[in-house]
């Protein structure tokens, strides 16, 4: 296929609660080091539909129609010339976020804090719900021939769970409790578990949900009850036969009920891990961790090593990222998606396209 | 001299705000690796204050009479049989707890967090307000003869810094932050320093304190204003010329407009530790932990090789602890003593005794 | 059963090839943390057999009469009056070795480093080819009902290869190559694996042990030729499809030229183990370890964690020790089983008894 | 000044042991984050004089005509567009190798590990012995106005020396023995001391090295014997009362006795870096790495955040580099000065210019 001939069609965000299409002119190569990418598959993640319905997520704010999406996987059609890593037609999922290469996080290995990252669908930067995209050939990361497309969009949430569950610096033999179970808690489940955790713990207030998650990789599921943090966490500890607490407890639901009863849940010496998103200030239980001498931790976005580890958790069969896919969705029905994603009915929605016929 | 024929003089909180002294029975040597010391000098620390006000901190409730005291430099006067680094008339500091040794934290390094931890003038355990007091000898640290008893009895406070730091993994060339410079705060500064940081900025209420941190170690000081915690970050790190944060803060305070302050200070990536103790719940910055992937860490009391090291700083001239001691006085004023650090006036006291003669 | 009234033969090396059978006094529990086990199954290490014919590892030279074994497991008899975490009746694996608890590495974390550790079967101290052992609780792991005896015994080896894993700091997806297909190597193979690593090579010199490990655990197999280290290392790259190297080379063969390729085939910043004894000086590519920033490490037995760890593994299914046993034999059969070791003919022998019958 | 006009001296290496004097076109500003640099001060390192010597180390060939050194600061005449932390007039240390920021070394914070590393006077790469050199502007280190030009030459030297101690994870009140008083051995002692070492002894066969390390800051010296390595090791322990052995061990020499005598100088559970280059296989005493769990490391280079560390350690007065320069010469004099480097007479040299005049 030829992208100068192509349409370049595009989901845009115009303003809060307001998506139209457009055929955006095809960008082209700029650097040597970049590829283009036609887009196949992207699935939506709830960051997508918070700027849907909010035109901001903190201090970022969308001011001009930006492009939705940042979860996607797509077929190589062209290469600049320095790349040696890649060639037209391979399959690849897409990193979305590109550094500057020169800071001092960013020299120290430590890209995803870099103050100048580009990321996709982070205003003002556009998002990959589109006909084409260039990237570094080095945040593009090539699908082994047992990983479908679809997988390859859900390289991103499961890079999200691996970089959380690497803070949370899981390891053989441990006991793992993970707070929501939404795609990213789900994940993080099913990565504590390749990491050799033996028991995973999956907390939440939907029964369903927690049914999916014994289903998908945990071993254990505990639903929130209305007490206290205190009487939740020992239940939970209880449920999972660890009277002295858990080895690690990650918060995948960024809810002040569950962030507090993570504190009471992790053991002396624990580890805890925040990896969602929510209120910027909580009530929160500082002397459990200060006595405990618990580790807490930050996860923001993923960093070096990461996608890769993820393709290879999907290649490996250790993590089955399909299972999450409720459902995929022709490209021009971008809007309805994400309406079902808001109401909260489904656990991923992929969004086929515009170039879905690449494959 | 012989303690069998000694007395035993112990100063005891009998309930709140009721202290009495007594002629307590001299322990005697129970496990060949124990040693009998004769208590010098003990220096007062908050906790003990709050129990003789309070009667309790958090759940540990002093329901018989016990003796306060638990920072103390003695002569030892007996060895047990297996005893091999230690003999008669040595001088040491006293590690007051003494963890099991069997457990799980006790074999994995990490005694600090053993369960069953016995800990002097944590009820229902006696402190070293007394004459005479038995301790495994590898919890005796023998003192170099450039460092004095006085010295000696501030190893515990030091100790309690020395671990704080550790927690902190400070590294040469780093940015510090100290919020509180009361006794501990004042020792993680210098510790800080000793560490190899280049910037360590105290912040305290009290504009006299920081006169003091100035004097003894920090390179910077700040005196927090009644603005929002966002806003005093901001004027501390313009303070140390860090636009990007400090590298590491410490909270050696327990408020709660601290702890905000000091996740707002702190740089993306870097170290948050809490050394202080305050209220169980306070609210927090949780998304500034959480974006800023900030590691936040709990440190309590101190673990292997805190005590060697805290010696070894006073004996290499690195901390000069001596310049913290406000005033000596005798052991029969203790209960004095007990007031003029409740009121907050003095930095750090020293009782004398009631063996303060052994010397 | 009772110890009192029972014999408590045991299997005792003489002198240097000469090896006799006794009835020793049972011995009584000492301390109140002990407990007192009935020997059940153990089994043979490389070590054992080399006392048997040489009468001394290095310094360790057998003096006196020496009970051998150090890889048992058993059941308790008796416990001391301050165990609350065993009972009679219980099935345990006997960690061989017991630390003074008390000095820099105990008290540190490291108890396996400890100067003054007395290890079973190791002169002056007597093995575990006896009727009776009495050990510290906290030395003796209780069996899940899913472990039998026979793979209790083989818990120790299976620590070790636990502990030199955890020294290679092995993580999720990376590849690893173990030198040495005995049962140590072929252990570390299985737990490399258990800690996620996606590619796991052995190597060794003869053909059917790397049957053995293909059908064990290892993903790939290199049968070492008689070339130079680097075109051995060229070649196992090539065989596990890692042209920069091995993320992690494990030797678990002692040998001079299996530690040459180690050095030439880890990938520049990973990591080497050297896991295998021999020979005390060898030549070693010094400069490939110093330009390519290897990390190489020693791994000495085991220490705080791995005995736990090796449990839960072997309960969860994820290391199958059961297939090493090549045979288990009577009690009285001892020698002629020590034989078959050092023919070379089988992987993993375990001796029945004395107490056999206890299960 | 204006580059475009000036001359472009440069000292460059023909052949072994032939060099000559050449005007070369200076190097224009290619990409908008690189900088161009006047070349002030520069130092001779021992590779420059293999180089100058046997035309090659290891497998980098002198094929053509290439610049030698790569010791550097200067000033800044030009920056790129997008150049934001660096003006004109600044005075800088040049850090002389630049990675591709693409490969996975470079994403994980390793880039000395680099596999496309442009090093200054690494073949096919010319150095810095010229009048103009462009670099990218983070690679490019701002003085402090307290640290001279020629200082800042000394930086290179100084950041091997930070990655060597970082390599040895020296920590405060550490003992650490440092092989080798040539200008990286007696950095490494003065770096390991300002990060809190309190022992530190140099080791050398010649006495003047180590009469100038003691007043360097050496704390202990000790002159190897014609002994065994044991012997040298047990005597350095006694040296510097550490009776089981050294926290960390760098061998900064090379020699194969060194090597051998660090293995047996570390205690249990230490650390030992190879930072000298050598001889590619030596006899190594791998049991004693093996059974002592050393962790033995490489060190090449530098890499994140040691340029910058190396210049604070300067500014702040921890560690006085100007002591080690013996003497500056004209820039036309720079064979000469290449002689004296050869015949081991002297520390350091500085060669002055081409443009020493700009500061």
């Amino acid at each position: 296929m030829d992208p100068n001939s192509a349409s370049n069609l595009s989901f845009i965000l115009d303003k809060p609660n307001s998506v139209s299409f457009a055929d955006r002119p095809v960008p082209s190569i700029k650097s040597p080091h970049d590829v283009l990418v036609g887009v196949n598959y992207t699935g939506i993640c709830g960051s997508d539909v918070h700027y849907w319905k909010h035109g901001a997520i903190g201090h970022f704010v969308v001011k001009d129609p930006m492009v939705l999406g940042h979860e996607s996987a797509g077929t190589v059609v062209a290469v600049g010339d320095e790349v040696k890593t890649l060639k037209k037609g391979d399959r690849v999922a897409l990193e979305p976020g590109y550094p500057c290469r020169r800071c001092g996080p960013c020299l120290g290995g430590k890209y995803n804090l870099c103050p100048d990252m580009r990321f996709a669908a982070t205003p003002p930067y556009d998002g990959t719900l589109t006909g084409f995209w260039t990237a570094p050939a080095d945040f593009c990361y090539r699908l082994p021939d047992n990983v479908s497309l679809q997988e390859g969009a859900l390289i991103e949430p499961l890079a999200v769970a691996v970089h959380i569950v690497k803070q949370a610096a899981v390891t053989p033999g441990q006991s793992v409790v993970v707070m929501g179970a939404g795609p990213v808690g789900l994940l993080c489940a099913a990565v504590a578990k390749a990491f050799g955790a033996t028991k995973v713990c999956s907390v939440d207030i939907v029964e369903s949900k927690l049914e999916f998650a014994r289903g998908f990789s945990s071993t254990h599921a505990y639903i929130s009850q209305r007490v206290s943090a205190e009487e939740n966490a020992a239940n939970i500890k209880k449920e999972i036969g660890c009277p002295d607490g858990a080895d690690a407890v990650i918060d995948a639901s960024g809810a002040e009920p569950s962030i507090q009863t993570s504190l009471h849940t992790v053991r002396m010496g624990g580890t805890y891990v925040q990896g969602g998103m929510g209120k910027s200030d909580i009530n929160f239980p500082i002397m459990a961790m200060c006595l405990k001498e618990v580790t807490a931790k930050g996860s923001f976005r993923y960093g070096s090593g990461d996608y890769k580890l993820a393709v290879e958790l999907v290649a490996n069969g250790q993590v089955d990222v399909k299972k999450l896919v409720s459902e995929t969705v022709a490209f021009k029905q971008a809007e309805q998606a994400f309406a079902k994603v808001a109401e909260g009915k489904v656990i991923k929605i992929l969004i086929a396209g515009p170039n879905e016929k690449l494959e």
